[in-house]
């Protein structure tokens, strides 16, 4: 068993003492994908009403331009440049996550690490290993606490992201391991954020924050800002205050032997989990048979997909996300199930919503929540049956490297029409290479 | 008894629907007194190291220079404004107390609507009104999960104050019911601070943050930024994650009624409040025997006197401020108990050091903790014995009008020496006639 005292130093001494040469390959690889899925789901935020409105606010405060905005023409500074990409990242749902804790890591850490090094020179290998430290370090405050924190109705990215952001940009600051504990104390006085705000504009205050703040404690211990020397842990701690008896060894056992962006899942489809094997089967089916005119759909899956998920009478785009009918549906219509098929728009299109009257849902206790068969009758009399062991993007089937690129191309396609994204994808993959990368984000952005 | 849901909404209706004339001419007068208390606070701390490095840092970010900076020649953009003024107004613990919740009231929520004031005109009396709503429901807030919360380690007045910021900037912002509602939830998302980082910097970034992401909250909200119906009490709501069974009487009872802004307490002294009576035997003495050498003194208190103060041995100036050994042999040896007497230069005279040797703590079950009573022995053989029933600035004696000027004025002559605070006092004790308060934050910034 740890000692209670002195916890937040040992994470701070494991953030300072680890070195690039530390990463195994697959973890450095593993860092290049959650880049690749992070700009793609930043620029598919990029221009959300959320994003949009959260921009005029804050640039009427904001002083340089010197970091970019995901996806936009305009320029920000580094704060609020991380802020505004965590938030345009998270916005839609379509982040990656942390399987065992469901923490979306990346979106808080990443948007703070990118805004600092339009600031100071850094290589990519920085980058990749401030990325890897910052969701590292996230994950495992997270897992401490972990489910109980989470299932209170706390926004667990949201809590635990300023940590992976005040790790990873201390980490790219050069922080000594006193400096560490202090920034992990400035974001410990900093840590917020309710599941009640889910489906509304208010969780992406809470993501963006985690950046933003994550980024300024980093900042401030870099001057020497003090805080309290186990603001995890300590007798009024961050732990002791959200009532939690944390696991401890979850947060150093292995530590530099198991990586936890090795638990990263990312979503092929903008909407609930559950619903991602089923398209699976459905985009799959409607590839073969485009021309086909469906009659009739039951789609059976485990019984999470039913309780989640069962909605045939919808009327927004952010109820189609978990709406297994409509998803069903959209997809029959349009062979396809990115962001356009979860609009307001899709949801009103007359073609989809009457086949969304056609689809049935059926629990099995049988099947994990991974898992789905889908029956389709067609107007020839034929019935046509279909199924997926486990999703893609699952961890049994995770996203290969290029379904994660075609995810950032079309990303890119919808935000920044006519815009070439390859240079970013080829970035990304050679990151470890670069000896400056202060223009990674612009290369995500339109041209003047 | 109250029904759970709705309670945000009943919160957010009562701030919109106050106006001046509800307000009795006591609680108009307690808000002027507590915006003098808040100048004086916010002007001993202009200059603390916490507060030039935050503004060091935030300075780089920083776009307008729309508000001021209380006790400073710089100006800085509004959000920056309220962070840099609550974080000043609190950093040397010498702020107003809610005395039911232990809650610092206006130093998260006046800094908000001060850097609104330079940016939008608004009268005297809406400031005033928006203090005292805003007050309002940061303590009714708090008082709801009291005691439980601050006794979990969460730094009360930074996780109650960003609700006081949202409500009292959202009333000068003049939002509708359902924008109030919405701010709420923005702030809610937004509510953090542990006690952990007590007596570190790390803790002014928790204060700071009230104000400022309070009056981000009420800026997003009034752009039609939405948030949840029922951000406090939803079913994973900021009461639910806390933890708590709040107590829903305590925030909507007798609303509009009693008034939480007469409940507050002002300090005369920079230290722990339990000094505070001995402080008033002290220096009431020293007045009548300015030439007596002190041979012993022996301090009779509350046992929380000598639980949390008696400390012989100390280094520095913020340890200073829990030890009754050194008030009392500073008080005696300069004549007062102001911030230089709570400085490490004042813990390092060699008079104050040897005298501190010379006092003694008595516990006694029959004192309260506002009362004490002081025995000093002269080189005389003299035995005098002064004793004090209520301590100046508690409940039963409060601080008078003419000792809260005497306590701006006397922040002023240190914190900006040469400079005429008189015109600020004027305009406080005016401030329900003025008709642009623009300029009053500027009236305690130093001549360019």
């Amino acid at each position: 068993m740890l000692q209670a005292q002195g916890v937040t130093e040992r994470l701070a001494h494991f953030i300072v003492a680890t070195r690039w040469d530390h990463l195994p390959p697959a973890v450095v690889h593993e860092a290049k994908r959650a880049l690749m899925n992070f700009f793609a789901v930043a620029l598919t935020g990029s221009h959300d009403p959320t994003i949009e409105t959260a921009l005029k606010v804050l640039a009427g405060f904001s002083g340089g331009g010197e970091a970019a905005i995901i996806g936009r023409r305009e320029r920000i500074d580094a704060l609020n440049a991380a802020f505004l990409n965590a938030a345009g990242a998270n916005v839609l749902d379509f982040c990656d996550t942390h399987v065992s804790t469901a923490i979306h890591p990346t979106a808080p850490v990443a948007p703070a690490l990118l805004a600092l090094a339009e600031t100071k020179p850094v290589s990519g290998r920085d980058v990749l290993l401030a990325l890897v430290l910052g969701n590292e370090i996230e994950c495992r405050i997270g897992l401490a606490m972990s489910p109980g924190h989470y299932r209170k109705g706390w926004h667990i990215t949201s809590t635990c992201g300023v940590f992976g952001a005040a790790a990873g940009a201390g980490k790219l600051l050069g922080l000594g391991t006193t400096q560490m504990i202090w920034a992990l104390g400035i974001a410990a006085m900093q840590s917020a954020g309710i599941c009640e705000c889910l489906g509304t504009p208010a969780k992406s205050v809470g993501v963006g924050n985690a950046a933003r703040n994550g980024l300024l404690s980093a900042l401030l211990a870099a001057k020497n800002f003090e805080g309290p020397l186990d603001p995890l842990n300590g007798v009024q701690g961050y732990y002791h205050a959200m009532g939690e008896q944390p696991d401890l060894t979850a947060l150093t056992k292995t530590l530099g032997d198991n990586w936890e962006i090795l638990g990263t899942a990312y979503k092929p489809y903008p909407c609930g989990f559950v619903i991602h094997p089923v398209l699976d089967c459905v985009l799959d089916w409607r590839r073969e048979h485009s021309d086909a005119v469906v009659e009739r759909v039951v789609v059976t899956g485990n019984p999470l997909l039913a309780t989640r998920t069962d909605r045939p009478k919808i009327a927004t785009g952010r109820e189609a996300q978990v709406s297994t009918q409509h998803a069903v549906a959209a997809a029959l219509i349009t062979g396809q199930a990115g962001v356009a098929q979860f609009t307001d728009a899709c949801v009103n299109d007359p073609q989809v919503s009457t086949l969304r009257g056609k689809v049935g849902v059926v629990r099995d206790e049988s099947f994990p929540p991974t898992s789905a068969a889908v029956e389709i009758v067609t107007a020839d009399g034929q019935t046509h049956r279909v199924s997926q062991k486990a999703a893609r993007g699952s961890a049994e089937n995770p996203m290969s490297d290029n379904a994660l690129e075609a995810k950032l191309r079309a990303a890119a396609r919808d935000a920044i029409p006519g815009h070439d994204i390859s240079p970013l994808i080829a970035a990304i993959w050679d990151l470890d290479n670069k000896q400056d990368v202060s223009r990674l984000a612009t290369l995500a952005v339109p041209r003047q």
